[in-house]
């Protein structure tokens, strides 16, 4: 199902952040609305900082990895666009080619820093709104849905902005409003929300609860959240998971001892598939 | 240091399987010796099979990303070197020009299948002794070394059979000696090198503890083996951790639960560091 | 239009090899009906012999840069699938997603050699039928043609042995009939054509006229071929070209002298375009 | 011979701009110093107008494929280094990896428009400065040289401004100083050349002589200038002789006419080489 249908049916979607191939399958067999590519998850699984290093078409290889390994929807973290109005035009219509769902353009200088890092400078409003427009107009299909995110809160420059941000982006045709917040509660978020609606706004509304993450999902929605993107949390459980079994293959010298607690081989085949004539062997976990 | 550097000062060499830029990363963090860039590894990061799917140039794309991420010596699998002689010699250059420091040749046809399933045929022996010429005679510099990977004891052709090709691979060139048995112990292992030796084998020996987990570093050198490859548990690790997230997260609307249990964002960010002059904020975990 | 409407309409399809996406521009903006992705250009692009050197992933990234280049239909030359049955299952997905309209795929054992050269083996007819039923399971959308291409003419198999094998490529799923010829006119083909007819063959055929080059489209059109390849003929055209530039400037010590008679630089800036707010300057050619 | 080698014999260095393996090849072939990568011969290549398009890892695959056809020296036109300081440190590194010998960077905005368009803004001096020293920090061999690329005079900005950036860069560490014009004469670049040794400018000083193409490597040489780029001769030639196949193709039906003009598959066969066993075939032109 489309991101616009689920949305459309009023079901509240909950995008987990993967970071290959098989982030990506793992978030569709355990039935979850839909993928989010993250600069942070892909940065983090080339070994780079979330630092806007990696190149727009980097990205575009990632996300094609994992539309290769899911048939859900992913949303592609794309930044401040890499570049300029020209740039964001081209991507528009390579994206849309790799068959991804959506694209989320922030509000920030290129090239950008993680949200949760120093070093960001938020964009003059009428670049961003120019960037949405151009996304909007190479889109071939209907399909493809631009999440306007905006860094207002994050940046310091206040809820106002926030708001009038959203409105401008919205008329230059984003698909989602994404509002991020770094407090420790959703609190600051519904506030955004209760605004908007207030204000007759009339786009779906996307959160990513990585501080307020007491919030859950029912509390979210009630809140007029749409849209939950669960960045991170898939790419910081394989980095502790691998530190536990580093460390103590180190320390023994073998791996006898964290068997049990990973996959199985067995477990492992099961997930990725064998394509026929290929029957998985007996083999000892 | 180099791969050879390390042999020649009799070190025991541990090749952890990394599947990525952040796992390759975090092999170096925990002072092992080398990287193995492992089929297994790298097919189930793209949400694939063991089955010789990806090709030469993917396969090499994903070495490059753990060479970027790391200054580890890498020793890659290329299965049976993904066609015939010529595409052997043209794969060599490019993954000794990728900065590669080890290749690993397995007597399999091609396309060959993950070991430890069915439906792999062993190659005649003479075509991987002409495979294992046109890798060392491609190669232009001395370091890279081609490990020859020994399948005789997985296919049921017996001892004598891994004996008289391991002879044969080292007389068309092999740097290394890959024996590979899926026994509950090393026993066959250390058969194998016992009688390489007695024969006057003068290459190191390789081996995979995947069933055999219980035999350490210790026992392993004791039996005549020089590296092990710790192949496939760093992939195995973030399949059951991020199974675990997702369940999480799919039963509760939430990852408070599991927020304690995975790498906090500052560990994360500390890990994959950061370019100056971006600094780290503070982040709640 | 899509090639199956072109060849429902009765149209005639010269399709003419590109080898990146200048040259795939090129032939939209002259007006031909189709692109072929070929072998032979695109590895000579590369600087590489036509001898499958090339991994179903770098042909497929050639093929995606004239995708983006031009709207044609563009049909890709596979040699034989790169593999076995499962190879051809995934690379015609791949090949399908990134939105090519058809392969071809050719009946000789991998790897292949350049057809005009030596070391060629004819695959077992039985094998070739397995991989077109493969990639024709494979296939999601409708609209991605199968040419089956036959070598028994090159090879010395003879017209029976082709006729043979059109007739179990096609029961086999081959939506188009490709008989390669290496004769000085299109006698063999036509006879080809015929005898196919006579049998009731219901596939459209596709010639190669290499070495026929004197058959022109009415010709080859009144032989019952439905489709033609001009297969190298850019690549070899940029190949003259080039050495008649560099020896000049080597001789002269500049490049007056064929100024000329190359491409102005406002020429070429006309036929790639220039994306808005660029506007072209004034240039002396 | 690498190109620190040629410039301290006193050889005056010729680098031919080619765009994909096969000119690459060619430029060797007529035993030039060097090769020009540059930006507008891979984006036309690429079916795309010199306007910043591409990324940085696009143009990195593309000199890849260049550095494994020739063994030249190649020196590859990075425009304005595809973003900040923080992205320059990292192409720096992926393209000394890649073997690649020189870079190209130019002191305009990011994104950059082709020096002969309209649209472009010359970058602050210091923030050049500052992408130079970072390019000359990261490197981590002695060989990679740094082309540091004044458009002041295509900027209308003057021969004191370029002459007082050319200082500037010299000392953030170029290694070249690039003078762009487009005058139709080399009058303005001798007149350069003549004022930086006058001020005692001790780096090699390049030229493109694209608008003042009568001047030969003589007259370059007498007026100082140590390095030439031909940049878009090649791609301009093979642009006009695929026009004129296509040409003839669509009017006459078959390539007959324009078989004699092209090179012969033979040609083409000596050109790219057969790798053994292969060998070349009796083919009729």
């Amino acid at each position: 199902m489309t991101l616009r249908d689920l949305l459309a049916e009023g079901r509240f979607v909950r995008l987990v952040g993967a970071h290959d191939g098989l982030s990506a399958m793992l978030v569709q067999q355990l039935n979850f609305e839909g993928i989010w590519a993250g600069g942070l998850g892909i940065s983090t699984a080339h070994g780079l900082p979330d630092a806007g290093l990696l190149t727009m078409t980097e990205v575009l290889h990632a996300a094609t990895v994992m539309r290769r390994a899911s048939t859900l929807p992913i949303v592609v973290d794309v930044d401040s666009g890499f570049g300029d109005a020209a740039i964001v035009r081209r991507m528009v219509r390579l994206y849309e080619d790799a068959g991804l769902d959506g694209i989320c353009l922030e509000d920030k200088e290129y090239p950008k820093r993680n949200s949760f890092c120093d070093g960001n400078r938020l964009a003059p409003a009428e670049d961003v709104a120019r960037k949405i427009e151009a996304a909007k107009a190479s889109q071939r299909g209907t399909e493809m849905m631009v999440f306007a995110r905006h860094e207002s809160l994050i940046a310091g420059a206040g809820m106002d902005d926030a708001l009038a941000r959203a409105a401008l982006y919205r008329d230059a045709g984003a698909d989602v409003v994404l509002i991020h917040s770094r407090q420790p509660t959703a609190h600051e978020v519904g506030t955004f929300c209760r605004r908007w609606a207030a204000a007759g706004g009339d786009l779906p509304v996307c959160a990513i609860p990585t501080t307020y993450h007491q919030a859950d999902v029912d509390e979210l929605a009630s809140l007029g959240v749409s849209i939950a993107i669960y960045a991170n949390h898939l790419v910081r459980a394989t980095l502790r998971a691998m530190q536990v079994v580093l460390d103590s293959l180190a320390k023994d010298g073998s791996t006898a001892r964290i068997e049990g607690e990973i996959a199985s081989l067995a477990s492992l085949f099961a997930t990725v598939g064998m394509d026929e004539p290929v029957a998985v062997g007996q083999v000892t976990p």
